[in-house]
C-alpha cells in the first residue's frame, strides 16, 4: 500500500474520544466511518450519555488545540482555580490547584461531544452513522456488524443489520466497550483484562442559579464536602447552576443501600452537608428516586489485535473520575496516535504497536493515580497536616520550580509529561515529604529556612539523579512552558 | 419449596469438578443434568482435555473420600514423597515434601475424570449429556441453551440446539468458562472480573519406561530441573514413564519464541538439562512441533448471580499449577458446598451466599500462593540458603508441631485449614525466618540450640497470639491428625 492509498477506517463509538479521533484522522486524508449506537442528541435535544461533570485540563486542551477547537470550547468553559473545601461547620478553605491562577475547566460532556461530532461531520471523508449498534466484529477481516435502531419502523421490524468492512477499526465505545468484550472472547490471543467495580457509586444533584442567573457559591472553584468515606462535589455551569455529585459506597454503614428511608436521608444531608442543604434542589427526593451509577476500572492488554483493531479512550482504560483525567487521557490517546501517524508516515503496522507502547504504561499510571485520589479528595482534603504538606510543597516548588512540580500539577498542568513519570516522581516526592513532615515541630517550623534546606537536600539526593533526570532526559518535561499559554 | 421438592440442577462442564459435584448433589436427592461440550472420552478412547500432570493431595483426597472414591483412585496413583532437584551438573538433591513420608500423588487427569463421570452416571437422577456446548444462559430463568455437536450428521447439519430450564445452574466449565463469560456481560450486576495470562507457557514432553517397564528415574518423586526463569518437571505414571512439563516464558531472551530453530533448541536442552536429554523422547522435535499452552489466573466477584447461577472450580478461580492445587481446590469447593447443603438443610438462598463467602477469600489466597510458587520451584529450589531455611523450619516444626506447620504443609497436608489462613500464617512465618536467617553464621549454627530458642521466642511473640490462635480458635486446624490416615 503506497501512501496515496490510505486505509479506510471504522471508529466504533462517537463519544468525545471517537469524534476527536475522526477529526484528526480525516484531516490526515483517511476516509472515516464513525458509528454510534445512540440517536443523534443534537437532532432530538436529548442527551442520553453519562452526565458526570467533567474537568478539562491541559492534556485535553493540548489535544483540542491540535484541531483548533480549543478557543470555541473555552468560551463555554468555566475555569476553576481552586478546590473550595466545605467543612462540617460550613467553614470554607481555599486550596489553589496550581500557581498563577492555573485552572481546571468545568465543561459539559454533552456540549463538547456535540461540538466534536459537528466538526467531524464537516471534515471531508467522514460519515457519521447514528443508531448503529455493534453486534459483531471479525478481527481478521475488519468486518463490523451493526444492528440498526432507526426510527424507520420497517427497517427496525425487519431486524435490519448491516456490515462494514474496513482496513482499520478503532473501539472508542467507552467503559462497557463491545469491541473490547469481543476481543476478550478471542481464542488464542492471550488477551489479559480486568473490570473492577469500585465500592463507591454516585448520583447527581443540582444547585440552581440565583433568580438573576448568578452563582449561589464561589463560581471559579470546584467545591468539595469531604466526609472521609463519602463526599459531595459541585462544578459550576455557565447558566449559574452547579452540577453536584454525591460519591458514596453502595453498601455499608453509611451507603446508598443503608439510607433507604426518606427520614434517614434527610438526617444524613442535614448532618453532613448543612451548608449545602438550603442550596440543593430536592436532595432527599432526588436521592430516593435515583439509582446510583457504578464506577469501574478497566485494564486490557494488548490494546491492539492483529494490527487491525485498536482500543482507545475508556474502552481501553476506564478510570474513576477522582483525578478529573478520564476525558483528558482519552484526548491524549488521540493526540499521541495522531503524532505517531505522522512520525511513522501512515505505516500502520508501525503506528499501532508504537501507540500501544506509548499509551499502555501511562494509562495504567493514571488509572492508579485516579483510584488513589479518592482518599485525597474525600478524606485528606479536610486534614490540617495534609494542607500543611501541600503548602510546604507549593512553597518549595516556587523556590525551585525546576526541581519540584507537585504531583497534581504534573498530572494536570504538565501535558507533555507522561503519566507514568508523574506517578514515579510522585512516589519519591511522597517519601521525601514523609520525612519532612516527621521533622520536629514542623507545624511551627514549616516556614523556617531549615525546612527548605532539608527538602532541597533530600530532593537533590533522591529525586534529581534518578527519576526527574530520567524524565528530563526524555525531553518530555521541557515543553511545559509552551503549553502554559493554553490556560492564559 | 419444601425439602421434599428439591431443585433440579444443571451442571455445565463434566470435568473432574463438575462430575464430582454431580455425584455429591445426586446423593443428596437432587436431579442433575450434567452437560459437556466434548464427546465422551471413554467411548472413543480419546482424551481431548488438558493433559498437564496433576498432583493430588490431601484436600483432593478429603473430597474423594466423601464420595468413597479415594481408595479406587489411590490404586492408580503414585505417591511422591519429595522433590528431586536436578542440578546443572546432574547432581541430585532430595527435598521431602513433609514428614513421615507425607506425599502428594501423581494421577492422570483423564483417568480421574472418567472414573468420576462413570460414578456420576451410576447415581440415580443423574443424566450426562455429551457434545452439548453452552451457547446462552438466562440468569433469571435458569434456561441454558446448547448447540449439539453429535456425530448424527442430520442433527448437526440442522444446527440443532436445545434448551434446558433448571432451578439452579452451576458453571463448572473451566478456565475459559462460558458461564462466567456470559455472567460478565450482564448489565447492572456489578460483576468484577479479571483474566491474566502469565508470561510462562508450557509444553509436555515424555520420558518413557525402561523396556522392562521400570522407571528410568526415582519413581516416588516429583523431579524438578529449576533453571530460574524456566524449569522442567517430571511426574511418574503407572506404566513406568514420566510426563514432563517444560515451563518457560513465551517471549524474551530464553523463550519459546526465541528458540525458533532446531539447532538452538538442541543446544538449549544440552546446556540446561544434560541429564534429561538422554531420557527424553525426541525433545527437540517435540519442542519444534508443539505450540506452548497458556497459563492464566482468573478472578471474578461475585461467584453467584441471582441465587440461581454459581461458578465452581477453575471457572471461578483458575490458577497456575505451581502449587499443585488447581484440582484439589476445585474438589474442596465441592466438599464445602456439599457440607453447606446439609448445614442449611437444602435452603439454596442460604447455601449459595454461604458458599461464596466460604470460598472466595480462600481461593484468592491459593491463586496468590500458586503464583508465588513459581519462584520457589524454578529458582529457590536450587538455592543453598533456601534449602537451609527449609531444613531449619522442618526441624523446628518437628520440635513444636503445634506451633509451626511449614507453609507447604499447611496448603498440602492440612486439608481442613483454609487457604487464607495458610497464606496469613505463612507471611508471619516468612518474617520470622527472615530474622532467623539473618542471625550471624546461621550456616554454621543452624543446628545450635540458640537458633531454635530464637525461633521459639519469635513464634511465641508474632505467631501464637495473633494468627495461629485465630486459626486454631476456628477449630479448623485441629482435624489434621484425622486426615493423616488418608495418606497412609
Amino acid at each position: 500500500m503506497t501512501k496515496q492509498e490510505k486505509e479506510n477506517i471504522a471508529i466504533v463509538g462517537a463519544g468525545p474520544v471517537g469524534a476527536l479521533l475522526a477529526v484528526m484522522l480525516a484531516r490526515k486524508g483517511y476516509k472515516i466511518d464513525l458509528f454510534e449506537s445512540r440517536p443523534d442528541s443534537r437532532a432530538k435535544a436529548l442527551y442520553q450519555g453519562k452526565s458526570i461533570n467533567l474537568a478539562l485540563s491541559d492534556r485535553g486542551w493540548l489535544a483540542l488545540k491540535a484541531i483548533g477547537l480549543d478557543e470555541e470550547i473555552r468560551r463555554q468553559a468555566i475555569p476553576m482555580t481552586c478546590r473550595m473545601i466545605h467543612a462540617l461547620d460550613g467553614g470554607l478553605t481555599r486550596q489553589p490547584y496550581g500557581k498563577d491562577n492555573q485552572a481546571i475547566w468545568s465543561v459539559s460532556r454533552a456540549g463538547i461531544n456535540e461540538q466534536l461530532i459537528t466538526l467531524a461531520e464537516q471534515q471531508a471523508g467522514v460519515e457519521v452513522h447514528f443508531e448503529h449498534k455493534l453486534t459483531g466484529l471479525d478481527f481478521n477481516s475488519g468486518t463490523c456488524s451493526f444492528a440498526l435502531s432507526h426510527q424507520d419502523a420497517a427497517r427496525e421490524a425487519a431486524g435490519a443489520s448491516v456490515d462494514y468492512t474496513r482496513e482499520l477499526v478503532f473501539g472508542a465505545d467507552g467503559t462497557f466497550s463491545k469491541v473490547r468484550r469481543l476481543a476478550q472472547e478471542l481464542a488464542g490471543q492471550r488477551i489479559s483484562y480486568s473490570m473492577d467495580y469500585m465500592p463507591q457509586t454516585y448520583i447527581e444533584l443540582t444547585i440552581p442559579a440565583n433568580s438573576d442567573g448568578s452563582f449561589m457559591m464561589e463560581k471559579n472553584a470546584l467545591h468539595i464536602w469531604p466526609r472521609k468515606n463519602f463526599m459531595l462535589i459541585a462544578l459550576p455551569n455557565p447558566d449559574g447552576s452547579f452540577t453536584c455529585t454525591l460519591f458514596m459506597d453502595l453498601q455499608g454503614e453509611i451507603s446508598f443501600e443503608s439510607l433507604d428511608e426518606e427520614h434517614k436521608v434527610a438526617v444524613f444531608f442535614r448532618q453532613y452537608f448543612p451548608d449545602a442543604v438550603p442550596l440543593l434542589t430536592d436532595p432527599v427526593a432526588t436521592f430516593m428516586a435515583k439509582a446510583p451509577s457504578p464506577l469501574c476500572l478497566v485494564h486490557i492488554d494488548p490494546w491492539v489485535v492483529n494490527n487491525k483493531v485498536a482500543l482507545i479512550g475508556d474502552a481501553a482504560h476506564a478510570m474513576v473520575p477522582f483525578y478529573g483525567q478520564g476525558m483528558n487521557c482519552g484526548f491524549e490517546d488521540c493526540r499521541i496516535l495522531s503524532e505517531l501517524v505522522d512520525k511513522h508516515e501512515h505505516d500502520w503496522p508501525e503506528i499501532l504497536p508504537a501507540y500501544q507502547s506509548a499509551r499502555k504504561e501511562n494509562c495504567d499510571a493514571i488509572i492508579e493515580l485516579a483510584k488513589r485520589n479518592f482518599v485525597e479528595m474525600s478524606d485528606l482534603a479536610g486534614d490540617a497536616r495534609f494542607l500543611l504538606r501541600k503548602k510546604i510543597e507549593a512553597k518549595f516548588s516556587e523556590m525551585y520550580p525546576e526541581l519540584w512540580i507537585p504531583l497534581y500539577s504534573m498530572v494536570t498542568f504538565s501535558p507533555e509529561l507522561p503519566y507514568a513519570h508523574a506517578l514515579a516522581i510522585g512516589e519519591v516526592q511522597k517519601e521525601i515529604m514523609d520525612e519532612v513532615m516527621n521533622s520536629p515541630d514542623i507545624e511551627q517550623n514549616w516556614q523556617a529556612e531549615s525546612t527548605y534546606q532539608l527538602l532541597y537536600q533530600l530532593a537533590q539526593e533522591k529525586l534529581t539523579p534518578n527519576i526527574l533526570a530520567k524524565a528530563l532526559s526524555n525531553k518530555e518535561i521541557n515543553t511545559i512552558s509552551d503549553t502554559r499559554e493554553v490556560k492564559a
